[in-house]
This record gives C-alpha cells, structure tokens and sequence, in this order.
C-alpha cells in the first residue's frame, strides 16, 4: 500500500510521559491511541503486527495438537464463584451487574470457561489429553498501568488450557508446550527470551514458568547464576544463607536502645554487626487484619511474594498504632505478643548471637539465641534474594539480578480448579478423578512492545520481517521525475505480485528526510530507494533496517535480490 | 484432524429450550455451550467457521481499501459522553465503574471510537477518502436474548467506519461497500440474501440497508414488492393509503357508546364501517410521561419505530389511570386535552366522515371531519404496512410481508458524530468542515447460525464449503479390517498433503449410523466412506451433504475426483 493512505501520523517528538522507548516509537510511529487509562486503539500498523504474531501463536498452538475455541469476555459471577475466584481475586477482576441485576465479570483469563466448556467431554478417560486455546480480549484492572503496552488494562491474550490423567502426562506436555514458547519467541525475532521458575500466584498450581525478555525496562526481576543455569523470577528464587557459628553462646540481656528505630540505628549504637541482627517487617492480613510479623536478618529483605504464599492469604504493610500488638521499630520474636503471627527466615538459621527488639518501646535483646531462647523455631524461606547471593543450584555465590519482562507464562495447575468446579472422569476401571490441567499464556501486544523494546535505535524500530508490518519499505525520491517513478512502480507492481508485501513512499511534497524518518518509525526490515542520482548510475539502493546491509543494485536485478534478501532474513529467524 | 480427538460431543436429542432449527443443530452437534443469557464459549467446530467467515470479510474489506485496526471492548465514558450516547442509550449499554470509580462502558458499537482514533489523521482533506474496520467481540445488554446465536449480547462483529469530505464521495464508497457485502454473503453461501431499505435507528444518520436472509425464523418482517424492487423493513416501510371520498359531510355528533371500549365494539354498536372510524393508541415519553397519541384508520396498526422517530424520543405504552388526560377506550382527536400531543396517520386523510372517541367515558363522535373540525391537520406515516398494501414504488396493491433474519447492515451516518466529537478537516482552501461518515457491520457468529438456519436438514446443518468446519470428511467403516484402514488412511494423508481438509472418523467401537448421525451434524460438504464391502469391488463412496452427488469411484482415482468435487463446489459460490 501508499504510505499516503496509510491512517495514522507520525511525529518527531518525544511524548513527555513515556517513560520507555517502546511506547515513545509507538506512538510517535503512529502505531497506537491512548483511548483512556491501560486502553489502547490500535492503528492499522500494529494491528498487522498483532495479525502476524497471532498467526505464529496459532501455528504452533496447532502444531502441539491444540484445538482453537473462543470464550466469552463477559462471564456469569456464578462461574467464577465455582472456583471461588470470584472471592479470591481483588479488584484487579472487573465486577458489574446487568439490566436485571445478574452479576457479571470481565475475563482476565480463561479457566473456569474452559473447565465449564470440556466439562462433559472430559468425562471418558478415552479424551485425554487434550489442549485447548483461544486468542481474546481480556481486561484486568491494574492498579498501575504503564509502559505504554507493557502493562496495559485491556489487552489481546492467547491463552490455552491442557487437561490430563496423570501428572506424567502433563508434564510431558507441559514439556511440548515450553518447546512451542521457545519456538514462537524465536520465529517472532526473540530468541534470546529465557525460561525462569516463577511464583504461581493467583492461577494455583506449583509448577510454572515464565519466559522473560531481558530488558532494562522490564517490572520484573530475574536472578540469574552465570555459573549454572539456574534462573528464577526474584518473587520465586529460593535464598540460600550460610552463617557461621562462633560455638559461642552469651546470656540474653534486654537492653536501652533509645531512639534506635531502625536496625542501622541500632548496629550502630550497639556496635554490632548488622549481619548478627533480626529485622522486623510487619504486615497484616487482609481479611481481619490480624498482625504478621516477617523476621529476617538485618542485611536482607521480606520477599512479600513467599511470604503470602505462606500466609495463604493476601496481606498488606501493617498500619501500627498504640493499640497495636506490637511496638514499631522495636519487635522482636522473643516475648512478641501472641497476637501475632510470625516467621523466621533461614538467614537466621545458625546465628549464635542476636540483636532483635523487645517489643518494649526504647529496648532491645541483645545475645538472643533462637533455638536455645524460643525453643523449637522452623525457619522459612521469605528473603529476597540479593546480587552475588549463593545458587541453590551450583552452590556458587554467583547470582545476579536482572531486568526482564514477561512474554509468556507457563503454569501446572495441577487439580484446583477441576476439583472446585467438580470436573471428574470415568477411569478404565471406572474409578473417577478430577483431570489435571496445564494452562499457557502470550499477551500480544505485550509481546509487540517487547521486540520493540530489544530491537530499536534512536530513530524507531527494528522489526524481525516475521512480524514487520510490512516486508519491504520503498521510497521513491522525486516522484515527479517520470523516470525515477517509472522504475519505481514498475518495481512496486513486482514486488507485490512476487507476494511481497510492501508500503510505497512516492510523496513528493516531502523532503527526502523526512521520508527515510518516517521508515525508520515503520522499521520496516528491508528499504529500497529509487531516485534520479541512483537511475543514472542504473542502480537502486538496498538497505536493511539494522544497516547489516547497504547495497547498490542494478536496477534489473533489483527484484531477484530483494526477494533473496528477504528469504534471508526469514531464515535467519 | 481425527474426529476422536475433537474437542466437543454431539447428541441425539433435541434441547427442549431451543425454538429454531440453528440453536438447535449448533447445541447438539458441539458447536457452542450456553455459558449465561446471551453469552456462549465457542467449540473448535464452530470457531473453524468463524474463523472463515472473518477470513472472507477480511479479504472483502481489504479489497475496498479498508485498513484493519482494534478499538478497545472497555472505553472510557468521556468518549461516549462526547457523542452523547452516554446518556442517550438505555440499559442496552453496560456501564460500570473500575477501581477508581472512573466510569466506563462496554463497546456495542463503535463510531466514538473511530472518530477518537483518526481525528489527527483526518483534519487535511487530502486524507480522504478512508475506511478502517476491525473484528472485535462487542457486548450489547439485550432484553431478551434468543434463538441461539442470532440474538445474542456478546457476540464478534465487523465494523467499518468510512470518512468522506462530500456526499457524492460517501454514496459512491457506500455503493462500493454495498457491492462488498453482497460478495461475503455469496461467497459464505447464501446469495439470496437481499438488502432493504431500514431505520437507522440509534445510529443516526439518514439512509440505511439491511442485509436480510429470508427465514421464518427470522425476528424482522420484510415488506417486499413482487411486482417491482422495493423492499424494506416493516419499521421503515412507507405506507401508501387511498381513502376514496364521498364528497358527502356529516354533521358532527356526540353519541353515548356504553362499554365499547374497542373500535371494533365501536363499529358493531355503531354499525359503522371500520374502515371509516379512527383507533388511538397511547404512549407515554420516557423522559416526562407526558402523553402521545397515535391516531389510525382503525385497521391500522401503529409502527412504534415511525413513531418514536417523529416524537423524536423513547416512549412505552401508556398506563392510563383515573388523573391521565385521556380517558381510556374513549380517546379521540376532537376535543382532546391539550396536555396531549397527538398525530394522525396518512391513512386518516380523505376520510369524510369518522367515527372517534369524544374523551368522555362512554361516548363517541359520529359525522367527524378531521379538516373541517380540527383545522389544520397534517398527516404523517405512523401506520404499519399490511399484506397486500399499496407499494409506494409502483403503486401496486402487491405488497408482501416476509420473516427475516439481519446478517448485515450499512448506514450513512453524516456528520452525526464528527460534529459532536468536533472531527474537522480543513479543505484545500483553507475551510473548516465536518467529515462524512459511513459505517458497515456484520455479526460473524449470528452470520454462521443465519447460514445454519437457511442450509439444513432434520439430520444437521449443510454448510457451504466456504465456510465448513472441513471440507471433507472421511468415515472408516470397520477400521480393524487392515485392508480398509489402510485404504482410508492413505486417502486421509493425501487428502491432507493436497490441501484439503479433513476430519478423519476411524471409530472401530461405533456403528456406522452413528458415525453417518456425526457426519450429518457437522454438516461438512464432501463425504468419503470407506468400506470393506466398498473394498471389495475397489471402489470409495463419494457423496455431498446435500445429497446433489453420490458416486462409487475407483480407489485409484479417488484422490482426483474428491479434489475435483471439491473445486467445483468452491466454483459454485
């Protein structure tokens, strides 16, 4: 098609309130609208993107067996309340009524319809296994959304569900599913993605993965071991903490620590080491409020993930008053109040000498021993990991934390929701069973922002051609000279009816310049200019947008070449 | 793919609720699940028809230089209060709030949103003319819900937007449009679908088509012309009313008529002709409840839709209590209160001498001449169009009244929303003026049942080979004979390796009626059977859904035949 009548605008400038490039380029591209907040139009460049990588999601969903269905956006409360998310789930899940008053929701994902859809053909063993996928709208109502369409409120998700007979089963699925991640990732131009153990989180299960982009401008941290190959998100990597014991006890003394609201404060009064005293971080419990203590030693932090797991239920930074159960800057495990739940990190473990508070306004224990002071202690995993913390893997004390965004998230869900929504199969021998299920997940404008974000310059984006919104960019300078156009449309019409698709730039009323501005914005992968200068010399130029190549052809082995180029570059995926 | 993997079951028996043929054929043969009132999950068999069917409107909207783009499910009210639908839609549009109570809406439709996305594109005339379109779920709160797919409240629709800088320009893309859907709805089979004039009801704008499959299980009437081409719906169908004078007055009278309350007790006390006596029917305005009153030939009914168009707001038949203005069973255009506003059907006009209500409990006028008694009446067309009325095209009492089901419509919208979304574009010299604009919808899933509705049996739907599920389905009657499974199985490879598709029925533990009851529900268009009895004398069967071809053919020359069959089905579209 002709830029010309191509909707959307493009611009120079930078939006003030982008804060990473992707969503700069997009908007500056004209790729997208912002509609209201987290909402997003897409103009007919994006939406070629989305097209081709919906297509290479659908391919390989396709080619691991997986059946196409599509669910509702708007769901009965009743069907959500089966599996008690209609409960479990906060205000990220939209809530609202009809005209006679029926609840409803908005899906942010798909289980209970998809257990509610295979429910009666999963009932002879005979249908296992056996996926299931979709590519819908869905709308979740972050609290924060940002990054242009990163973190959106409203986007287009595939999403599949994989039902089961066995653990086995799915895990060898589950196996296929990660095969198909790393293929869709690669064949979308990212194949440096990388799988980490993640934290399941709302969805249940225990087993899952995320595929993470590395990326300065990611929201998500990675710890990575450069000596092994463990890698986890940080809400889900396991800490590892050696303390040496000094086989030597002191007696527990509470002593005055004014003024020492913080654990710095009190090191340095005391003159202790920091690596010898117990952080307290006090949260309380959603539901009633009820005080959570998390004790971890003084270098490192609560990883709140870990932590909710543990507690089973959701929590929030404690708000603390003089009714409160607990002295702020002051608590401590020893003596702590029996209103209060509290867990001791394994960083703890092995220390033989503790500073911690005495719940008592202005004093602190000093010399306190765990095990010896409050007898049997089960130490818990709730610290976040730090940079050059100990693998768990390799054991090296190697780990570094990286950025990344999620792309992709793969979960075992194991029984939660065919158990809650009573979905059971008639084995062999006729015993019944709730099916084990898997499900998969691609945000994909998340994901179109993503390769943006890995593969731009200053000027605009460098698109793999898979998912380019168009394959070859021709301009033709000097459309009036009648030569130059000739050249160039004889091309045009070539190209096109050799299957390539191509946006042709034949504005004369704009300065060269402006032109090569406006492909870079497109960052389509192959640029071809037709121009007086270049005709003379009977040549036409051949470029890619990375600038790995730039080259001059004569004009009669243009086309041969750009198609050559262009199989290139799809292999190179 | 192999039937027994197909996600979904089929059954025998017919859903009790279902009241057309499609809802019910769909439900039994694993096409969709009821998930709540008016909102359905789609099985892979239907989503594979679907997914045609978007594929074709694609390709057509392509072909008239429509450019695809996403508008979001959830907008902001803002933008809806900026057309000023927010408040003008009743509780057809979901509206709910997010976590910060910021107001949103659901999409039924979207001109708001297209206007919003192309307003910076379009303000230089030498942008137009464009057309963008997306095919995106949309939610619509129906009252009533019914029929399956046909009148559903979430559903996947088409909906192009065109802008134009004249009339001439928007009629001439209108006509192109036009053309557009014409071909989708051949190529998805059912040619015989014809347009008709409608109401555009709250779209705004002047003229508008709908696209009507011809159906009794349709919910719209059809008025059609035999005689010539007119054709409209019922709501926008003029009515053409000849009253021949007798060139005699009467004097007008006031007569007691005790308990008639109906023209037709009227008549019979009366012995008057009804033909010559005048019906009021009574509404109230939604906004005010003040009353409005339709007065018609009292064998007439009222078309609401004229009605509500000419009141120029929503109104609901009236309650009439003891302090209403009017007197119920008694109302009449003489003497009527003046807190009424009233109007008088066209079929009222060149009456001499009528029969109406004297707004007094009991009694009715007699002798009464509109023109003489009232003064200055105007008439307006309020009145439904009967079988065998006068067309206003050729003037011939020949109208007929047909049930049909909406697949599609077109509309001319003007500047509706331009203006109130202020959407302007400067002209070459240097004018401000609003766009025009157009838009084109199509529903995907009430066009999949529409077809289903008009192509099928009592055994199951027999679907266009367009947009079948597959295109071939090949049934193995005995697959433990290793002769005929091997025959079946090299047919299916090749079949697969040529570009066909096939769903592949190799089902030893099943009888073959019950494999042939499979076959017919999911109605695809080529059947292969293979068969040890076939086998024997070294031929397949071949034969179509519909039953037009049913041929024995060489094992040898089974693959070319099938691909031949299968070309001359497509060339029949």
């Amino acid at each position: 098609m002709k830029i010309r009548n191509l909707v959307s605008l493009r611009f120079k400038e930078r939006p003030a309130d982008c804060v990473i490039d992707s969503h700069a380029l997009m908007l500056r591209g004209g790729y997208m609208k912002y509609v209201g907040s987290g909402i997003f139009s897409e103009y007919p460049v994006l939406r070629r993107i989305t097209a081709k990588i919906e297509a290479i999601i659908r391919e390989e969903m396709n080619a691991i067996d997986g059946q196409e269905v599509l669910f509702p956006v708007v769901m009965p409360a009743e069907l959500w309340q089966s599996s008690g998310r209609y409960e479990s789930i906060g205000s990220e899940l939209v809530r609202f009524q009809d005209r006679n008053k029926a609840k409803l929701v908005l899906g942010m994902t798909h289980e209970e319809a998809a257990v509610h859809l295979v429910k009666e053909y999963g009932q002879s063993y005979q249908h296992y296994p056996f996926m299931i996928y979709q590519i819908q709208r869905k709308f979740r109502d972050e609290a924060r959304p940002r990054a242009g369409m990163i973190r959106v409120r409203e986007f287009t998700m595939k999403d599949a569900y994989s039902f089961h007979t066995s653990q086995e089963d799915l895990e060898q699925y589950y196996q296929r599913c990660y095969d198909a991640y790393n293929r869709i990732f690669k064949r979308a131009g990212i194949p440096e993605v990388v799988t980490v153990a993640s934290d399941s989180g709302m969805m249940g299960g225990s087993v899952s993965h995320e595929y993470m982009l590395l990326n300065e401008a990611g929201e998500d941290s990675i710890v990575l071991c450069p000596e092994c190959d463990y890698r986890a998100n940080l809400e889900a990597a396991e800490n590892i903490v050696h303390n040496a014991s000094s086989n030597k006890l002191s007696p527990l003394e509470c002593v005055e620590t004014p003024e020492c609201k913080t654990i710095e404060a009190v090191c340095e009064f005391l003159k202790s080491d920091v690596l010898s005293s117990c952080k307290a971080v006090v949260y309380q419990k959603n539901s009633d409020d009820t005080f959570v203590v998390a004790f971890v030693r003084g270098d490192y932090e609560v990883n709140e993930t870990k932590l909710r797991n543990l507690v089973g239920e959701e929590i929030h930074p404690a708000e603390i008053t003089e009714d409160s159960p607990v002295v702020a800057g002051y608590i401590g495990p020893y003596n702590i109040s029996d209103q209060v739940t509290f867990y001791c990190d394994l960083s703890l473990q092995g220390i033989d000498s503790l500073v911690a508070g005495a719940n008592k306004e202005g004093f602190h224990y000093v010399g306190l021993n765990l095990e010896r002071d409050l007898g049997n202690v089960t130490y818990v995993d709730i610290a976040k990991v730090k940079d050059g913390g100990i693998c768990p893997c390799c054991g090296k004390p190697a780990l570094t934390i990286k950025r990344g965004i999620e792309v992709g998230n793969i979960f075992q869900l194991g029984t939660k929701y065919t158990k809650s929504m009573n979905m059971q199969y008639v084995d062999k021998d006729g015993s019944m069973h709730y099916p084990i299920m898997g499900c998969y997940g691609i945000g994909v404008g998340r994901l179109a922002a993503s390769i943006c974000e890995a593969k731009h310059d200053d000027y605009g984006p460098v698109w793999p051609i898979s998912i380019a919104p168009w394959e070859v960019h021709l301009c033709c300078i000097r459309s009036d000279d009648e030569e130059t156009r000739c050249v160039a449309e004889e091309l045009y019409d070539k190209l096109q009816s050799s299957g390539v698709e191509v946006i042709y730039d034949d504005r004369n009323e704009i300065r060269a310049g402006e032109m090569f501005a406006d492909a870079d914005l497109l960052g389509v992968p192959i640029r071809v200019v037709v121009s007086p200068r270049n005709i003379k010399e009977h040549v036409i130029e051949v470029s890619t947008r990375d600038k790995m190549v730039k080259d001059s052809v004569d004009i009669a082995e243009g086309l041969d070449y750009i198609l050559d180029l262009k199989a290139k570059l799809y292999a190179e995926l």
